[in-house]
C-alpha cells in the first residue's frame, strides 16, 4: 500500500470539500451529473483517442500500482547481495553462484546473475540488460504519459462544459432567476475539469514516473553490479562503487569505522 | 481498424453533447456557421502557413492511419523470425538464408536482411538501417507535428472569435435584447476552438506519435536482431537479447521452463 | 513562391475576417491606429530588445524565406549526383571528379566535392562539413527564434491594451454610452495581439523552422554521400544508403526490379 | 543562513502586503481560514499523492537548506587542496597523502582521494565518483522536483477554491449585499494559489535546483582533480585545468604576474 | 553600446504608451506607487528566495551588458589570427608564436596559445579550454535563468495586486462611484505586471541568452583553431574549418577567386 497516495488523496479532498463546508457552501452543489459527464466521459474519450488501444486496456492495472507499491526498492539489499556474490564468485569461481539463483526473487536480477554464469560476454550482458531496462522504461512512459494527457485534456474539457453552460444562461437573460443558479451549474464542469486534473490525474501520472525513475535507479545498481563482478572487482570496490547509488542513510557503516580504525 | 481513435470520439461526442442535452442545453445552438468558418478554416490557414507544401498534401492520409491501423506491430513474431534465421544461419551459414528473403513482409526487414545476406559490413548494415529508421522518424513527426501545431493554434482562433463576437455585442449594449444571444453567439468560437483543439488534433496527434514511437521501437528490435545474426550470436542469445523488447506477456515461456526444469 | 504560405494566409484571413463578416460583425471595426500601434509597434520593440542588431537587420530578408522558396530540396537529385560520382571516384579514381565540381549548383556539395578531390582526410572533411552545416543551423536557429519570441510576445502587448483601454472605461462608468464602444476598442488591442502572434509571427516562425530542419536533413545526405564515396563504397551501396535519407516514393525504382528480376 | 531567501521574503511580502495596505487595503481580509485550508492542504495532498512517502519525509529537511546554507562551495580553495596534493604526489608519491586524508572535510573529495591512494584504476575512480554525483543529483531533482510540482498545483487548487465560492454567491444573487463580500472571499482562495507558488515554492524550488546545479559543479572540480592528479599532470596544469572551472574573481592571480615578468 | 536594446526599449515604450495617449488614456493613470510597489519589490523578492546572493550581487552589473556590448565578437578577425598564426607555426615552429601572445587581446585566445606554445598535449588543452567554455557558459545561464524567473514571476505578481485591489473594490460595491476607478487601480498592477515582464525582463534575458550563445560560437572558433595549429594544418584548411563558423558575408572571397582562376 503506498501510504502517500492515500494519504496525499484524503487530505486534498478533506481541505477543499472541507474548506468550503466551514465557509457555508454546500457540498452537494458540487454534485451534478451531467457536469461530471461532459468531464469524465469526455475527457477519457479525448484519452482514448490518443493511445493505443493496448496502453488503454492496461492502464487500470498501471494506475492501481500507484496505490499498491511499485515504488519501493531495497537498493541497500541488492548492494548486499552483489557483495556476498561478489565475495563468493572471486573465491569459488562465477560457477559457484548457480545455487544461489533461485533464490534471487527479482525477475530482473535473476536473469542477468543467470547469464553471467552461463559466461555471456560483458558486452553483451550489458547490452541484453540494458535493452530489458530500456524496455520497461518505455513501457512505463506509455502509461503515465496516458495520465498526463488525460491531466492536460479534463480542465479543457471542463472549460467545454462552462461555455456550453454559459450559452445556456445567455439564451433567458430576460428570466433573472435563472441566472444564478444556471452559472453555477456552469461552474461545476470547471471545477470538475481542474479538480481531477489537478488532485487525481496529474499527481498520479507523477507518483508513476518517480516510481518508474527509482526502478530505472534501482536498474542500473544491478547492471553496475553485474558489470563490477564481471570484471573480478574485489567485494570491497564493489560495495564502494555501488553504495553510490544509495541514499546516504542507507549506506553501511564500514567507511566510518575505517576511519575509526 | 484503430478501435481506441473510434470509440474514443464516440465516448468523447457522447459525453459533451450528451452531458449538455441532459442539463437543458439544446445542441442546435452549438452549430453555427460563421463560428466554424472562423475556427476551422481560420486554423487550417494558420497550420499551412506553417507547413511545407508535401506535408500539407500528406497529412490526409497520414491522418487516416490515426483510424486504419498503423499502430500495432508483431515484436513477437519479429523475434521468432530472427531466432529462426539465427538458426539457420549458424548451421547452415547467411547465404541459406536467401530464399527466405522473400518470406518477409515488412520492407525494412526484408531490406535488412538481404544486405546481410549481400555480405554488407556489419557498420555500414547498421548505418544504413539507422539512417532509414532515423528518416522514416523525421516524415512522422514533421506529420503530427502539424497536426499538433493546429491544436495549439485553434483555441487562439477561437478567442479571435469570441473577442470579435463580443466587439459586435458591445456595440449595441444598448439593445438589452440582442445581448444575451449575441454573447451565446461569440461563445462558438471559444467552444469550437477548444473543441476542435483538443477532441481532435491534440488526441489525434498523440495518437500518431504513440504509433510512431512503437514503431521506431520496432525497427530497433530489426536492428538490433540483425546485429546479432551477423555478429554469430546463438539463437538463444538472439531470443534472450530480442525478447528484452517485448511487454512481458508477449515473451515466449521458455525462461520459465528453464527454472522448471 | 512557397504556396503553402501564400494560400495559408488566404485562407486565415477569408475564414476569421469573412466569418466575422457574415455573422454581421463590422470589419472596419478591426481598423484602429492607436491599437495597432500598441500592438505592432510595442510587440517589434520588445523583439528589438531580445535580438542581436544584426538579426534584426537580416529578419526581413529571412522572412522573405517563408514566401519564396527555400523549402523544397532536390535529395533525389543529390543521390543519384553522388551515385554518378562514386561509380566514376571506383572508375577512374577521385581526381577525375574535378571536371564536375563546376556543375554543382549547391555551394555546400561543391565545397564538400572540391575538398575530397584535393585529398582532405575524411574524418577533416567531415568535421569541416559539419562545422558548416552547425553554423548553418545556429544562424537560422537565431532568425527563427527571434520570430518565434514576437510570437509568443504579442498576445502580451495585446493584453496591455486591452487594459489600458479598460482603464480608460472605468474612468466613466458614469456615462453609459461610452462603456460599450470603449470596450470595443480595447478588444481590439486584444484581437491584434492574438491575431498577429497566431496567424503570422508563430505559424511563419514554424515554417522557417521546418525549412531549416529540412535543409538540415538535406545537408546531411551530402556528408554522408561524401563519407561514402571517400570510403570507396561501390554505387549501389551508396544509392541504398543515402535513399534512406529519402521519402519512400522519391526513391528508384531499383530495389523492386531486383526482386522483380 | 542563506541570506537571499530571508532578504526576498521579507521584500516580497513587504512589497505584497504594504502596496496594499498603502492602496487602503485592509490585510485582516486576506485572511481567511477556509481559504487556506483548501489551498494549503489541497495543494500538499496533491503534492502527496505525486511523490514517494520517503521524499515526502525528506522534504522539510531539503527544504530547510534554502534557508540555512547549501548553496555555496568554496571551489577556489578545493583547487588549492589539488594543486597542494599534485605537487606533493609528484615530489613524494600517491602514498605520501595518506596522511592529509583526515584533514579532508567533505566527504566526497576524501572518499575520492582515499580511493586515489589505494591504488584504484582511474577508469574505476572516475565511474565511483560519477556515480555518486548522480545520485547526489538524483535525490535533489527527487526534491525540489517535489516542490515545482506543488508550485503547479497550488494556483489550480486556488481556482478550485474561488469557483466553490462563486458557485455559494451564484446561489444567493437575490440578496445583493451578499455579493460583494462573498466574491472577496471566493478571491481569497486565488490568491492564497498564486501566493503560495509564486513567492514561497516556485522561488525555493528555483533556489535548491540552483544549489543542486552548484554543487554538481563542484563535485566536478573534484573529479577533474582526482584525474588529473592520477594522470600525473603538473602542479600547474592542474590549476589551469581547474581554475577554468572557478569564476575569474576566484582565481588565483598567477596568470597576470607570468604576463607582467 | 547595444543600439538594438536602447531603439527597443524606445520604440516599445513609445508604441504601447504613445497608442494609450493618441486612444485618449491618461499616461498618468499608470503611475501608480502601491501598484509599482507590489509589482516591482515583490517580484524583486521572489526572485532573491530563487537565487545565490552571488548571482544578485552579479545581476546589475551582468544586466549592462544588454545595453553595453557583450555581443558582437569579431570571429572573421579570430580567423584571420589563426591562419596567420597557422602560416608563422608551420614556416617557424610553434614557438615562434610566443611573441604575438602579447597581441592577443581576448584572454581566452591568450590562454589557449600560451598553453599551446608551452607543448601542452593536445587532448589536454582541448580539455582545459572546454572547461573555461563550459564554465562561462554556465555563469551566464545562472544570470539570464534569474531575469527569466524574473520575467516569469512579476505577471503572477501583478495578478496578485490585481485580486488584492478587487477585493477592496468588492468591499464596497454599495458605493458605486467608487468602483470604476477601483477597478482601475486593480488593473494598473495587472499592466505592470505584464509590462515589466514582457518590455523588460524577458527581452533583456533573451538578449543576454542570445549574447551568450554568439559567445559559445565565437569560443567554438577559437578552440578549433588551437586544434588545427596544433593538428599541423596547412593554413588553406585552417581557414576552410574556421570560416564554415562565420555567416557567409563574413568570409573572405577566396574560395571565389579560386572558381574565377
Amino acid at each position: 500500500m503506498d501510504l502517500a497516495t492515500v494519504i496525499g488523496i484524503g487530505l486534498a479532498v478533506i481541505g477543499i470539500i472541507g474548506g468550503n463546508v466551514i465557509e457555508g457552501g454546500n457540498p452537494a452543489a458540487l454534485f451534478n451529473i451531467p457536469g461530471l459527464m461532459i468531464v469524465v466521459v469526455g475527457s477519457f474519450g479525448a484519452m482514448m483517442i490518443s493511445q493505443p488501444l493496448a496502453v488503454m486496456i492496461g492502464l487500470p492495472k498501471f494506475l492501481m500500482k500507484a496505490f499498491f507499491g511499485g515504488g519501493a526498492h531495497d537498493s541497500a539489499g541488492t548492494v548486499d547481495l552483489f557483495v556476498t556474490m561478489a565475495d563468493k564468485a572471486r573465491r569459488e569461481g562465477l560457477l559457484a553462484l548457480e545455487g544461489d539463483v533461485g533464490q534471487i526473487h527479482d525477475p530482473f536480477t535473476r536473469k542477468g546473475v543467470q547469464l553471467m554464469i552461463d559466461g555471456t560476454d560483458p558486452e553483451l550482458l550489458r547490452e541484453i540488460m540494458e535493452i530489458e531496462a530500456e524496455s520497461t522504461k518505455h513501457r512505463h512512459e506509455a502509461n503515465y504519459a496516458a495520465l498526463e494527457f488525460l491531466g492536460g485534456i479534463a480542465p479543457t474539457i471542463g472549460v467545454l462544459g462552462a461555455v456550453m453552460g454559459l450559452m445556456g444562461v445567455m439564451g433567458h437573460l430576460d428570466q433573472p432567476d435563472e441566472i444564478g443558479p444556471g452559472i453555477a451549474t456552469a461552474f461545476v464542469a470547471t471545477f470538475y475539469g481542474v479538480f481531477t486534473a489537478n488532485v487525481f490525474w496529474l499527481p498520479l501520472a507523477n507518483k508513476l514516473k518517480n516510481n518508474a525513475k527509482n526502478e530505472q535507479h534501482a536498474l542500473a545498481v544491478v547492471i553496475e553490479g553485474l558489470m563490477s563482478i564481471q570484471s573480478g572487482d574485489n567485494p570491497r570496490i564493489v560495495r564502494e562503487k555501488l553504495e553510490g547509488f544509495l541514499q546516504p542513510r542507507e549506506r553501511s557503516k564500514k567507511e566510518d569505522m575505517r576511519e575509526a580504525a
